[in-house]
């Protein structure tokens, strides 16, 4: 191929560059403690059923502390050439401890040990995923509480629809969260299975004993079958779409709090640490949090498809391919981490403003439902009370008033449905008050949901 | 605009198009069931609590009762105009009972009433997946039984790594389609909450019993916020996440089969129901069934990035946007459940060819991994094995010779720690039965498994 | 398996429910125009050449296009037992003119024919989605005409930033739009050619002339390797990616048109075509029109990750999997067509509310970039420009004043650099004036701008 | 909230975390030299047009050139307090430069700058994309030189179908890539205009030469509008989508490769330096590469649903979601520059078998279309041509015969039309030779294609 103009830096691939494209020790490394620990609930079991000598076990459990030490202070440098996290530390085992070293790889391969790995990492890490929505779902309780007589115009279509109770609409998040802390939790209960033991694909004729690593490992026990086991990134796909879910929920927070913050609506002000300003606009205060919040949702859906596509129609069992489902699922766990951190800090500091609330309450007929509901509550067939609020509204606007104008005498033109009480009713306040159905917006109900949100969020301390 | 002669055809846009644009109908018609089920469920209640009169509800139920009939006898016809299955059917309730027909949609919006109707729904779909994978691991479960002692060479990276029992193998893929099984369940729970009652978004002033109507649908409990209940999809994005994973793994399954009814291979013979033959070439046996599955995967993963994309950034609490739901959710479930039931019948009438597998067993160095096995149980550290095998195994190759080929004698050359037990060791029988580790492909393991397997489904058919 | 409980009604799959799942005809049919055209002038290439004899081709042409009458004017039903479309009309023509019919295929497979035909069908509907492109354009340069000396608020986070032409804003659309335009012309470019006379893979011993067919099917040439022929999606994949960014175009105008529509915005008024009203609320105008559009951008993100998925890993030739390629490719164009379409009407009939827009000007301090670039005019630097515009702003701020208060002399107590003319600079007005940098919002550029639109506009309608 | 058990490490977000959520510089500092590349072009057009002095210009210059060697030097570090790459060669530049550093910032803001620097950024990177696509052709063009004589069984369905020439098969691959190649040029020329000069949106009051720094920096032209100057990321959109139909032929190459390599099929041996070995298994080659390029299309369509993602509903102009481009334009270039080099490296290190693809050829009936090609040649219709020669198949099945055992007299006991030229056209060879149509196998035609892809490779390596 020399004499081709094409003949480029290309086609001269070296070892060097292959051996590069091939290794993951970059990505990986961050398994070094996980690895660690399942070498030696490994070399424990090991020891324990007369496989190797007692002596052999206790002297790999304590070179691999050592190296665990070494790393943990930055002492321990990585060599790609030895292609992953596993090898680097198996070799540099075998150079402190000798023979012993060599021994720790006893009926294991690194197909089994790699899906235990990434299984206990994936575990730890959504413990800590569940406390940040515990964190979060707290700062909502709070500020759902100290709101929750705030009546802000609830929306359909980006239009005034009904008053709600800030405090209730803050709760609909609550209630978000909390199933993505549920998803998380089946996620783990289906993850929480041993592959350990499951050797290149077919098990091994080594006695060991399998439900005493995966004990030792917190598993709930061994997988049930050798190929599965080697074979199975379920996990790393529940993981990431239950991390998906949480960035939608988070992208329509951070969209409310974008668009409450427009100078149009300047429902909110941002806190000064959550926000930019520019230096020559003091006014200005651009809501980067909540855009980058909102930014990186596709950033995990890209995770998402990233694993999915890369487990299509690959035989059984382990292929290289498999070697990609690293990235994805440490980038969408620390994405989501991050991102939960931030909101409940946005949030902490969001000042509602109350009188641009008010102001924009006032804007409308934001009560005309009551009036239709009023009606039927008389035995008006609603969609009849439907029609008579419409012509009543219809010729408000064509007056330039609003319903706040109306007297009991305006009001039975329509209907002599009407009496007195009318009047209460189609007020925020009674408006809002009259939504008594249960998870309805009544100052009630509302009151209910916090206290029942308290004694979840209490229970959700307690568990974790 | 007119004189401009970028006028065309557009502009002029008239209700019709609009009306063909935002009219669901055409989709949503499919509801039509779970539309009449909710709607009494609603009426029976407003009479129980004195909303509506008793006679008004059953005038209602009945209206409804006859136009399902209508309907599934084929004498309906849905109408566009009135936009989606939930109107079509409103206004001819109307029509066939007059005013009571009028109080059916008291205290109920679209908002909860097309969310309701989506849980039904899917929750009913999901039934039906699930009995799929039933069937489909019961296909797996007959299969593995009757193919428990054949032995196939077990692949990483498509290459022979070891000699695994068929069953074995094929019993990797009922522990996946269990784990979607249970994927589903979990799916089901957190759906199964009721948002009928929560109106618009904001709750209703009406006194409504949400427990009632939750009970009567086969709801857990009424969900617990109003502008949640209106706003959420989660439900949607579960099950075809779900769904995403079947077809992920029914892919793996459908590139081995493809690969197997290869001529190079030949492990399989397609039964004549699932594959297209060639008129001029009638030995050519097209895997059509198993390509149309890989194929389709595309499909369901589009549609959770579909829904994905359309909740995005959604301000709360309903936007027409989602309306896009119904599409990914009925596409998604639509080819998962046929794909599963075309899946069990390939599988049902697959032929394996003993003489092919057997010849692919015998071309290599398939058991190789258990003399290094060998030598680590006589005390040999593990990496020395390893390579004391290595050695062992390019000599045969540059000689011309296969493992089967060695007596006691030549594996002595390599060391003494060979007695004669070697020689079956490495057989592919001996092999086999050595991997006796928990999960392992050892007959009795197998044998075990399948047991295990054949309660587990014995159960789940119960449930189902 | 029959006295297993799980052997439920799948199992038994009869070949009536593969032939269901295999067959494409109730989704290929609409390709029925397209395959005829081709067969005929594969139909006339057979003849010239002497493969056929003349009257036979004739005889073709003369049944197919009896065929294709009948299947316009509904006289022809497609039989799912046929598979698909192409075999539903070579079926029908054997029929009608006997021996001529069956020597139709000669030098042909289904692997180009439906690989032509799919190509002929997607470069006629994007010849389609081209023109609505021109009316979009069309329409967004009258809008921007009319509104060229309208001020608004331009925006970054969503936050008031520097005032701007609205004319100049809609113009940004009109740039995005046209790169759409470009993007189908070259996906058109890399479309156009012929891979009929691929036959099944390896070309074919009958001395058919390709040249001849793809002339007369009006590509640029055949395809230069029979096997890639077949095998080649890349045209499906770049119209539907062409067709993503169309609908990402499309779903920030429609995003800025539910904001502009908000109660708190009210910068537009909605047309009654485009927006669903509520017979209550009759001051509410649904953006639906806008709110479906952006929903719909999943939708066409969900089928090119169906594409790009299936076409994932395929080896060649022609894969079963291929076969839904259809799906995707009739979804994303039939979406984008009426997307595109509906955001036309919609912004024909949209009423910008000039008052509101107005009172969101005199929010703020939008000017306040133009007091520190006057000042960097006099040769203050930058950084120190703008260092000395913050303090500004921050003391009117405290004041309760804005820049519309400051008086020569207030502005001098910051800078000596001040003189009269700072008083125009930071009017509305005199800001808009000053952005005279190529591409800038000036009346004078914004001028230049639409006039250039408008021969671009008669230059695309010429071309069409 | 402190007294609240939730109140845990969240909640009290300091001002450092959210600089580490919102600082990029982590990411962009790769944009280092194209950064500096704008801000010299920006000063030197500054200097021009006299709105800074031209010693002010030089001085810049002279800075930004010296801290750019330091960077490359590895003497600069970058601070995440200073945000981005752009504010920390800025602050730098006006630590070594002073008040004209201060200047370099006139009539420009960071939204134009990180939009010239990104486009830059990529368009060099495209070039060398372009580069490796053609080394890689060149690759595929030397491979199928020397393989043009060698006929392997052309797959349909991964089922024999017809021989092909081994060269032709490989050209396949070539046409795509350079569709590939073609597709990158169309996303460069929709890339290459210039931001620069939008400023922050509405361009500047300054009198710049918009042209004059395009030309400087190699842009056809300066943007039309500067909204869509500094909203517009098409070109990152492009760029990855095209990185996604590389991939998605890398991976169908790929997959040929992992097949080919299996024991069962053995038509290729891998390279020792684009394999693992097992030691072991030393007649084991694993093809890592292979699978780990297939492995890595999922990354790369991730990458693409991330930023298509982001981009979906973005009111115009900036919002800080778009700092999430960076990530997945990066990740999909690198990946797709290193998958090419590898997928060239391997295929020149890739021997056939030639031994073992002949083998495959003798299994079948890989020649029965010619039989029907023959007697329609001869004027039977083809559809009863290819009826007969499916007798003749069935029959030589039954018999336990291939079509290489047939006799002229054989064939006559099917067809009068048989003549003695048969047997040559049913021997692979003849079968090959007979494909003459244009792009079609025979030997004539792979020759000519071969001579049009050396000349175009020709053309290529001079264009570039």
């Amino acid at each position: 191929m020399a004499d081709k103009p094409w003949a480029g830096r290309f086609g001269q691939a070296t070892d060097h560059r292959v051996e590069e494209f091939t290794e993951s020790v970059n990505m990986d490394k961050r398994l070094y403690e996980v690895d660690i620990r399942a070498s030696k609930a490994h070399a424990t079991m090991l020891g324990a059923t007369g496989i190797i000598s007692r002596e052999d076990a206790d002297a790999i459990k304590e070179g691999l502390s050592s190296i665990q030490t070494d790393i943990e202070e930055g002492r321990f440098s990585f060599d790609p050439g030895l292609e992953d996290v596993h090898m680097n530390i198996e070799a540099e085992l075998s150079n402190r401890i000798g023979d012993a070293g060599k021994r720790l790889h006893t009926a294991r391969s690194r197909n089994d040990q790699v899906a235990t790995d990434l299984r206990l990492y994936v575990r730890d890490e959504l413990v800590i995923v569940k406390k940040g929505l515990v964190s979060l779902m707290g700062e909502i309780l709070n500020r759902a509480k100290a709101q929750q007589n705030t009546i802000i115009p609830g929306m359909t279509h980006l239009q005034h629809a009904q008053g709600v109770s800030l405090g209730h609409h803050l709760l609909a998040y609550l209630e978000m969260f909390y199933r993505d802390y549920l998803r998380f939790n089946d996620a783990m209960t289906r993850l929480n299975v041993s592959p350990l033991g499951s050797a290149a694909l077919a098990g091994t004729p080594h006695p060991i004993d399998r439900f005493m690593t995966a004990e030792e490992l917190g598993f709930d026990a061994p997988c049930a079958n050798s190929i599965d086991g080697v074979s199975d990134r379920d996990f790393v796909i529940d993981a990431i779409a239950a991390a998906c879910t949480v960035m939608m929920h988070l992208s329509r927070l951070s969209e409310e709090i974008i668009i409450w913050n427009s100078q149009e609506f300047s429902f909110v002000e941002l806190p000064d640490a959550y926000s930019t300003g520019s230096s020559i606009m003091p006014q200005k205060k651009n809501p980067d949090v909540a855009e980058l919040i909102r930014g990186k949702v596709g950033r995990v859906y890209g995770d998402l498809i990233n694993i999915l596509t890369t487990m299509k129609a690959l035989p059984l069992a382990y292929n290289r391919d498999m070697q990609e489902d690293k990235w994805p699922v440490f980038d969408a766990i620390d994405t989501v981490k991050i991102c939960i951190e931030m909101m409940t800090g946005l949030l902490n500091g969001l000042v509602f403003n109350h009188e641009a609330i008010s102001a924009a309450l006032g804007m409308g007929f934001i009560t005309a439902t009551d009036i239709a509901d009023y009606l039927s509550k008389q035995g008006v067939p609603f969609r009849q009370a439907h029609h008579i609020t419409g012509e009543l509204v219809a010729s408000l606007i064509k007056q330039g008033r609003t319903i706040g104008d109306m007297t009991l005498e305006d009001f039975r033109v329509y209907s002599d449905c009407f009496t007195d009480d009318i009047l209460e009713r189609v007020s925020d306040e009674g408006s809002l008050k009259a939504k008594t159905s249960h998870g309805g917006t009544s100052p009630n109900n509302v009151s209910l949901a916090l206290d029942k949100a308290e004694d979840l969020l209490h229970h959700l301390c307690n568990e974790a």
